[in-house]
């Protein structure tokens, strides 16, 4: 499997977070101590209320996190992209997932068991530093989000999700860029707390302006200033 | 001063959860690097935007941490309570505050420098173990107030967001619940999304239905249980 082999590689942990600053042979032990796990599109690496065994970080492809309300309803937590943390609550000494975690592309991750990373962590005290500041950033995201809620109206809480999917996942495509996974009118519904109905109705409308173009679980964003001064609320100039 | 002599007591650390697992030199450590900083009721610990540079434990009132839109709008992000963190951002790395933190109640709280907190968790893993789990839980927190901030009719968001102040300041009164710091209108329209309008409108109708009493700046929750009906939205008994 050469997918595997290559991230085997132990250069990979110097670009994650989570590991930055340790020695060669606290990288080697931690990387001896991980396991391997591919997904397949579709494929979960967990589900919310799940008891929470292990920790992980995405070596390739895009998983997406979702919670699922007690009356049934799906949102979107976040998108997880290579070299990103996922499951972070094994470390954090939460007993269950809060989320459900699904690949949206084929995907390879590393996971520690739970008493493993804990034994890590404990040895070298920057792994937790390291993923107390991821933790401090994602609060922060879902800090912005609440406020987006509760203050924003729906088409800027639009094109700030999108902005935040270009920010995260973008590739300079020719007249644009494109979001690099698959991504739904559905999706953007439950990452933004609105319908089906408005989004399609709100991106229709931006693609007759040029601000994007809409493909089968495509989108490019083809006038990203356009899309800022939307999400910022800019007066438009003529 | 006795209220700062109580509060240096070193057994007030046993109970901060950053602080959990220290042994007593780490302990006697941590609280000899402290410096004591007292808000009177108003008085801001630190602003939005400000430069990082210091972290808190509160020992005794209550804070609300508040951000305000580009627009000017504010929103209540969380209140903080004794023996919580605040000002975590100095340790995760961030470089400004992303929160403004205003005594509502006379307050005290021990701080420590950016340099002094980083170089304690250096030497004491555990507490960056122990912030850890603490912004893990916060995460969580923010999770589901942004899930029902998408999917929820304001009603259940006010019912959530009094069921959560009365988690965590409710004081066993006759009759009741009463909330047990200064708790306004407005305050909970900022902490639920909504306008004052909607949040006089909503507690006015619950206070003839004898699920709160409203005082001035006062909220006692008289039916606990009918709270959590319409929090969860679950059928009601004739």
């Amino acid at each position: 499997m050469p997918l595997q082999e290559k991230q085997l590689d132990p250069a990979l942990l110097d670009a994650v977070d989570v590991f930055g600053g340790l020695d060669p042979s606290g990288k080697d032990e931690a990387l001896a101590a991980a396991h391997w796990r591919k997904l397949e599109t579709g494929e979960r690496a967990f589900e919310q209320d799940q008891e929470a065994d292990a920790f992980y970080v995405l070596s390739a492809g895009r998983l997406k996190v979702t919670q699922v309300t007690p009356e049934g309803q799906e949102i979107i937590i976040r998108y997880i992209g290579p070299k990103e943390m996922f499951g972070c609550v094994a470390v954090c000494g939460g007993l269950t997932y809060p989320g459900t975690a699904t690949a949206v592309t084929d995907s390879w991750a590393l996971g520690w068991t739970r008493a493993t990373i804990g034994a890590l962590a404990q040895t070298y005290p920057g792994i937790a530093l390291n993923a107390m500041r991821t933790m401090g950033g994602r609060l922060q995201d879902t800090q912005s989000r609440l406020r987006e809620m509760q203050t924003e109206r729906v088409e800027r809480r639009i094109a700030h999700g999108i902005a935040r999917l270009v920010a995260q996942a973008g590739r300079r495509v020719e007249g644009g860029i494109l979001i690099d996974f698959p991504v739904s009118r559905q999706d953007i519904a439950e990452l933004t707390g609105t319908t089906l109905h408005t989004v399609s109705r709100t991106l229709s409308a931006w693609q007759e302006r040029g601000v994007v173009e809409l493909g089968r679980q495509k989108l490019t964003v083809r006038d990203p200033h356009a899309l800022v001064v939307i999400a910022e609320d800019l007066p438009l100039k003529e």
